[in-house]
């Protein structure tokens, strides 16, 4: 009996596969459903095995694996800065949109539409190298806090879909992130918030330029890595069609299209925000995650929507 | 003594690495200085160790992993391609530099330009999807020969060089490609010429449209991956400085300046194309891999320049 019980532990030691790689998702069709795809497509004696090269996973970040709410947490930051140098040099302040971005006024600022946006951006998130701005990214997540749980931004990611990601590349995928948001933004955390370097973040990007050795921003958007931007732009960087896709909201609807629109096995995931009690709640409506043919059509398409409120035991990490 | 010998044997087993990981490579300084960086950077007990997730080394292309003369690959492709459906359809001959390009007619497309070569691209590299356009390459490659070499295009890669990627690779290297030359035709075969996966391949490139679940090519190039073009397309797709660049030409200059100016150990190596007989002889002068800053500077800047005559015991893949 010393024996077996000890051939046992070794065996726990040598497999941890036996141990649930997913323990913030509930025991619900969801949780069965990932776990099924993920099974399937890595037993080599399964028909719908993928060879490891093409176990391309790919993620939307806004509202997927960090919140979104009340804005996205890039504006936020723009908005900080824009406030902070304003202080220092109320010159910069050359708009009406500046102004009010500078003042927290996101009224304004939304009424300004994308061309208000992109003035922000100028001024925020140019004119310095790449590696400067990344610093500064850095130390404003150290100082920020969320306005209204009171958290770092980083601290703001979703512990079910850590170890939906951590579990995924235990099993040989690679895990990208393909965001809307700024591709320098999301880099400056990835690494350490989600264990993904910087060569698998994708996201919108502006002109760069080569100068004296450094890697400059300059102003403006040259790529928008949203809606069919998504599988353009994976495409682009990946060149492989994805087997399985995770978004949110509408913006990622292409995403998920392109990658189960493949032969073979695939998974379109939708994290569904109904939580409003442990984070939010919101879908059809709004300025921000707006999700109404992801509900409309997903289930359709055989893709899984995860309800936040009833799948997940946990939404922050520890 | 028959128990040393089982135990040599068992060592040779396990450890590959006294094996000469570079046998094409004749016993030169050059061969020395790239394997003591490679030895050092990986040694965690040397003061230059490098952690794995920073081991990006990235390759120029043409006349770095594989040849260009007597004009790059991609071109006799898009003039073959040309022909051909002109053959069908002579109408798509619009221009006179569409015609003479049809007709090999090499020195009239010269000195068209850029803008003579954009036309030829948007006729033979637009109006279809990435995947028939890969599926197009491949067949191309199949067929196809090298005017004066007879061999395949896909088979005038350089056998040392590919023993360079392979043993960076064992030394938990990432190799990127990162070359002037179409990123959609350099994937159609680096996994199976270089064994560099679509993901690590950087190029120029066109704009794309995602339309019914397809990646659909458009005319025009919106991003041209050369000079100062390398290290913005690094920073945008790769987002970290490597710390290993190979290239042939001045359009690699900003690449292995950018690579070897960050801090710590860095490797900077040009190919420098001296072996009339083997291969082709170039350097100074012509219309294609120009190499000047490169010799009057790389010495100094601590570059390696690989002497092919000298320094390659072998060219070709056997």
């Amino acid at each position: 009996m010393r024996f077996i019980a000890f051939f046992a532990a070794l065996c726990s030691l040598v497999s941890p596969a036996s141990a649930d790689p997913l323990p913030s998702w509930l025991a619900t069709e969801t949780k069965a459903a990932i776990v099924e795809f993920v099974e399937s497509v890595t037993d080599p004696s399964s028909s719908d095995y993928v060879t490891p090269a093409d176990r391309i996973a790919v993620f939307d970040n806004d509202g997927t694996l960090w919140g979104e709410q009340p804005v996205y947490f890039q504006l936020i930051y723009a908005f900080d800065r824009l406030k902070q140098r304003a202080e220092t040099d109320p010159s910069i302040l050359t708009t009406d949109v500046l102004k009010a971005a500078a003042e927290g006024d996101l009224e304004t600022v939304a009424a300004g539409g994308t061309e208000a946006l992109l003035e922000i951006l100028a001024v925020s998130h140019s004119g310095m190298s790449v590696e400067v701005f990344q610093e500064d990214v850095r130390a404003w997540l150290d100082e920020a806090r969320h306005p209204t749980t009171g958290m770092r931004y980083d601290r703001m990611i979703y512990q079910p879909m850590l170890e939906l990601l951590s579990y995924l590349r235990d099993k040989g995928f690679q895990t990208w992130i393909v965001s809307g948001g700024g591709v320098h933004f999301i880099r400056a955390f990835a690494e350490e918030a989600y264990n993904i370097p910087p060569e698998q973040v994708l996201g919108s990007s502006g002109p760069t330029e080569y100068v004296d050795g450094k890697i400059m921003k300059l102003p403006g958007i040259d790529f928008v890595d949203d809606k069919e931007g998504k599988p353009v732009g994976i495409d682009s960087r990946i060149g492989k069609r994805p087997i399985l896709a995770g978004g949110n909201s509408d913006g990622d609807f292409a995403m998920l299209e392109y990658t189960t629109g493949g032969e073979g096995p695939r998974l379109g995931l939708l994290v569904h925000h109904t939580d409003a009690e442990r984070e939010f709640a919101y879908d059809r409506k709004g300025h921000i995650g707006v999700l109404n043919r992801g509900l409309d059509e997903g289930s359709e398409l055989g893709w899984v929507i995860v309800d936040m409120a009833n799948d997940w035991q946990t939404v922050w990490p520890e």
